[in-house]
C-alpha cells in the first residue's frame, strides 16, 4: 500500500466529483461572482501551470496578501500544485512586519490586492509582485495546463504561515502536504466540524490565518459549496450572505459573533440554515453561546493554534446533557481531542498531571499535523522530542475535556497564589453592564503581582456597581486592584484582545 | 510535522477518552459480557505484553480462527500493539484450505475458538494454538502489560487477511499500519459511514472477512459502543440484540437482510434505533432497500474489496432526490468514491473510458489503502503501476457514481455483445415470485455463450409465468436459455452466492 498523502488531490477530486458545486465570491458592493468546481478546477491547474512559466521553482515560497475572495481560494490551490509554498501574509501588519516576514520567508513572489500593495513597498520579492485584478487574469489565461500531481514529497512544505506570537520576532510555520492531508480529514470527521457536501461554508476567518482553519482544504475535499465575503466584510454582510445563500457551517472569533449577533437580533435576518457557528481564538462568554443557541443556531468550540495546523479539539458533544446552563459550559470548554493527536499536560517540573478537572498544567500537544520546529529553527525549546509547548496552561477532565485557564505568562501569580486572568474575564463578562474585559497583572509590592481589568461598559461611567457585582461571583483575593474603563479593547492582527499592548499601557 | 501512522494508536486513545463506553459480549445461550474501553484497554495491553513474552517478535504472525466475540475484538487490537501481524483465519473453510494459508502466511501462533480446534488439525504452527477459554485468560491475567506503541514503522503490516478469490489459490492481501490508520479515518467521513462516539455498532459481518470492512477499527477510534454477536449469529439473536442494545450501526451482506427483514416482520422486533444498515458484499434488490426503508431504516451501500482494506465507495446521498424510486435506485448503484482514492476504468486495450453512466470498463483503483501487490507477490498482474486492477466491469456516472455491471468473468457474451448477468439477476428478483437469483454463461454453439437463470422461488414450482414476466423487463437477446428452479443458492465461505459452483453445476 503506497500513495503519497498530497494535499493537491483534493481539488482535482472536487474538479471530478462535484464538478456542479459552486463557489460564490462576493467582491465588495453587489458584484458576486458565481462558478463551480469544475471551472475552479481549470484556472487552478492554469494558474499551477502559470506559476511554473514564469519560473517558480519546486519549494519556492509563493506568498498572498489578499481579503477572502475567490483568487485567494485558487492561490490556496494552485500554489501547492505548482510545488510551491503557500505563504499567507496577514495584511493587518504594519509594512514593516511584512517587509520583516517576506524577508525572513524569501518570497520569491507576491500576488496582492491591489489596495494592499501599498504594504508591500518595502519588499522586493525576486519574481515581482502580482496583484489580483489584470494581471492575475492573464497569469490564468495564459496557463499552460499543468497536468498532473506535483513533483514532491508528502514531506514538503505546502503552506508556510507566521505566527505573530507574544514574545520575540514573528514565528514561520511549514505545514507538510501530509500534515494538511490528515488535518484535512480530521475536519471532515463526523465528531468534528463534519464538513459534508451538503455544506455551505462561508469564510469569515480570513484566509491568511492558520489556514482559516483548514476549512478551504475540508470543504474541498468534502464538495462542500464555499462562499468567499470579499473585502471588508462588516457584520451586515456576513449577515446577509448567510441569509441569501443559506450558508450551513462558518466559523468567527467571539468578537465578531457578539457584533453579529446583535446585527442579526436588530434586524431579524434570516439565520436558520446555520448548522454550525464556531467559535475560535479565544473563550466564548457563556452569554454569547446562550444567545445564539436561543436563536436556533448550534454552538461549536474548536482549540486549537498555528502551530496545531490550526486544529486540535472541538465541541461535538456525543451526549449533551438536558440541563442547557451544563451544556452551554461544556460548550465554553475548549472540547475533546481530535483522533490523531495526543496531548498531556505537565507541571513546572515537567511531572504530568492527572486528568481530574482540576490539576493544571502547561499543555502539550502532539501528532501528525502538530509543528516539530518553526521555520528557520526559531526558538526550539517549545518544541520538546515531538511535544509542542503550547503555552497554554490547563486542565483537562476524566472524560478528556480541555479547559484552557491561561497563556503561561498571563497567569496572575498573587501572593504565591495563581490567578486565573481568563476566568477573572469570563466572571466580569457574566455582568449585564460589561459588554468586554480583559485582565492583566500589575507589579505589587506586597503581593508580588495583582490583576486590573480594563473594561468596556454598556453605558455605565461608573464601574463601582460591577466591581460589587463582581465581588459575590470571585473569591476576595481575585478582585481586581483597578478597573478601568475604555471604549473598545485593542485587537491584534487575527482579532485576538492585544494584551501585549494593554501591558505596555496599563502595566509598565 | 511528524508522527507515524500506527494504528495501534486508537486502542489507547478510546481508553483515554472513552472509557466508560461499552463493549458487549453476547457469548451465544443467555451470558452477556459487559465491559468498557478502560477494562478492554487493560486487557489489551497485557494480552499484547504476554504475547511478546511467549516468543512472538514483530513481524510474525498471529492468528485468529475465531467467531465475532470480545476476545476476537481483543486480539485485532493485541496483536498489532505487540508489532505482530493479525491474520484472520476464515472459518468457513476446509481444514484443508486452512492449512494451506497458514502454511502460506506462515502463521507462528494460533488463536481458535475450542468448538473450530478441529479445523487446525492439520496446521502445526511454531508457537502452539491458544484457545479461546482458559488458556487464552491465562495469557492475559499473566501479561506483562506491553507499554508504548510497537516497535514499528508505519509501512509495516498489522494485519493480514487471505481473499479465496474466484481463480487459483487464495491470495494474502496484507495491510499496513498506515493504510488501516487512514481507511480509519476514512470510516468516521461525514459523509461516509460517519461513525461517531453516538453509535453502538453491531457485528453481524465475521471478523475473519477483510477486518469486517474497518469498522472495529473505526468504532475504537471514534468511542462508538461495540456489540459482539459471539457464535453462529441467528436472524432472530441479531434482530434480539438490535432491539436490547438500541444498535445504531449494522453492516451486512444482502442475504441476511433479507432473512432478517423476514423476521422482524414477523416479530414486530424494534429496530427504530438503527441510523444506518449498510449492505455490502453484493447488490441488493431495489426490493430490499424499499422494504427497509418503509420500515423507518436508512439503507446504505458500500463497496469495496479485501484488496481495498476494504471500504471504496458510500451511497450516502448529499441530495437525496424526493422520488423514492429514484432514491432507492441511487442506493442501490455503488455509490461514490472515498477521499484519498482515485478510480478510472478502461476498456480492453487499456484506454479510459468517460463518466457517462454508459461506457463500460474494467475499474482500476488506487489510494494509500488500496493493496499494490498481494502478499509474496502472486499474480502481479492484478497491480499495474499503484492501480489495483479490481476485475470489475462498472460504468461512472457524471456525478461520480459507480455501478459495477459485472465481474469480466461473469459478463456473458452472446452474439458479439454482452449480458450483464448482475442486471439480469436484479430484473429476476424484481419479480414478486422470486426469492433469490443468479445468472451464469453457457457455452453455445451459435452465440458463443447464453445466460441460463438459477431462481429460487417463493412458493411456485412453474417458471413459465416469471420467464414471461421477465420478457417485460428485459431485452429479447437477455431472455435466459434456461430457468432451473432450486430450494437455495449456494454460498461462498464469505455469504456471496458461489458461482464457480454454479458454472461447475450447470455450464461445465
Amino acid at each position: 500500500m503506497t500513495g503519497a498523502l498530497l494535499l493537491t488531490e483534493f481539488t482535482e477530486r472536487a474538479r471530478r466529483h462535484h464538478p456542479h458545486r459552486e463557489i460564490v465570491g462576493y467582491d465588495g458592493g453587489d458584484e458576486v461572482l458565481r462558478y463551480d468546481y469544475g471551472a475552479y478546477g481549470e484556472r487552478v491547474v492554469r494558474l499551477a501551470g502559470a506559476l511554473r512559466r514564469i519560473g517558480v521553482k519546486p519549494g519556492d515560497r509563493v506568498a498572498t496578501l489578499c481579503w477572502n475572495h475567490h483568487r485567494h481560494l485558487e492561490l490556496y490551490a494552485a500554489v501547492p500544485l505548482a510545488g510551491a509554498v503557500l505563504h499567507t501574509l496577514n495584511l493587518r501588519l504594519s509594512a514593516e512586519e511584512i517587509a520583516y516576514i517576506a524577508g525572513h520567508a524569501d518570497d520569491r513572489l507576491i500576488v496582492a490586492d491591489p489596495d494592499l500593495r501599498h504594504l508591500l513597498d518595502g519588499v522586493h520579492p525576486e519574481l515581482g509582485v502580482v496583484e489580483t485584478g489584470d494581471a492575475y487574469e492573464e497569469l490564468v489565461a495564459s496557463g499552460p495546463v499543468l497536468e498532473g500531481p506535483p513533483d514532491r514529497d508528502e514531506n514538503d512544505l505546502a503552506v508556510l504561515c507566521y505566527t505573530s506570537g507574544t514574545t520575540g520576532r514573528p514565528k514561520g510555520v511549514g505545514y507538510t502536504h501530509r500534515g494538511l492531508y490528515l488535518h484535512t480529514f480530521a475536519a471532515c470527521l463526523a465528531d468534528g466540524h463534519a464538513i459534508s457536501a451538503t455544506d455551505t461554508v462561508l469564510h469569515v476567518v480570513p484566509l491568511f490565518h492558520a489556514n482559516a482553519w483548514g476549512i478551504p482544504f475540508a470543504a474541498t475535499m468534502a464538495g462542500a459549496a464555499q462562499v468567499l465575503p470579499g473585502p471588508h466584510p462588516s457584520v451586515a454582510e456576513i449577515a446577509s450572505i448567510v441569509e441569501r445563500e443559506r450558508v450551513t457551517y462558518v466559523g468567527m472569533v467571539p468578537t465578531v459573533a457578539v457584533d453579529l449577533l446583535d446585527h442579526v437580533r436588530r434586524t431579524g435576518t434570516d439565520v436558520s440554515s446555520l448548522r454550525a457557528l464556531v467559535l475560535g481564538g479565544s473563550t466564548p462568554s457563556l452569554e454569547l453561546i446562550r444567545a445564539w443557541e436561543d436563536r436556533g443556531v448550534p454552538v461549536f468550540q474548536g482549540w486549537g493554534m498555528t502551530e496545531i495546523s490550526p486544529m486540535a479539539t472541538f465541541t461535538r458533544d456525543p451526549f449533551p446533557p438536558d440541563d442547557p446552563g451544563e451544556r452551554h459550559r461544556r460548550t465554553q470548554s475548549q472540547g475533546t481531542l481530535l483522533p490523531g493527536l495526543a496531548w498531556r499536560i505537565v507541571d513546572d517540573d515537567g511531572v504530568e498531571q492527572p486528568w481530574d478537572g482540576e490539576s493544571r498544567g502547561e499543555l502539550h500537544v502532539r501528532g501528525p499535523w502538530v509543528a516539530t520546529s518553526y521555520y528557520l529553527g526559531e526558538a526550539p525549546e517549545r518544541f520538546d522530542d515531538g511535544w509542542l509547548r503550547t503555552g497554554d496552561v490547563a486542565t483537562i477532565d476524566a472524560t478528556g475535556r480541555l479547559r484552557i485557564v491561561d497563556r503561561t505568562k498571563d497567569l496572575i501569580k498573587s501572593g504565591g497564589e495563581w490567578i486565573s486572568s481568563v476566568a477573572l474575564e469570563q466572571a466580569l463578562l457574566a455582568d449585564d453592564d460589561v459588554a468586554d474585559a480583559a485582565v492583566v497583572a500589575v507589579p505589587h509590592p506586597r503581593w508580588q503581582e495583582r490583576p486590573i481589568a480594563i473594561v468596556v461598559s454598556r453605558g455605565t461611567t461608573d464601574a463601582a456597581p460591577i466591581l460589587e457585582r463582581l465581588a459575590e461571583r470571585v473569591p476576595r483575593w481575585w478582585m481586581p486592584e483597578d478597573v478601568v474603563l475604555v471604549d473598545a479593547l485593542p485587537r491584534t492582527s487575527v482579532g485576538k484582545t492585544d494584551k501585549k499592548l494593554l501591558r505596555a499601557r496599563y502595566a509598565p
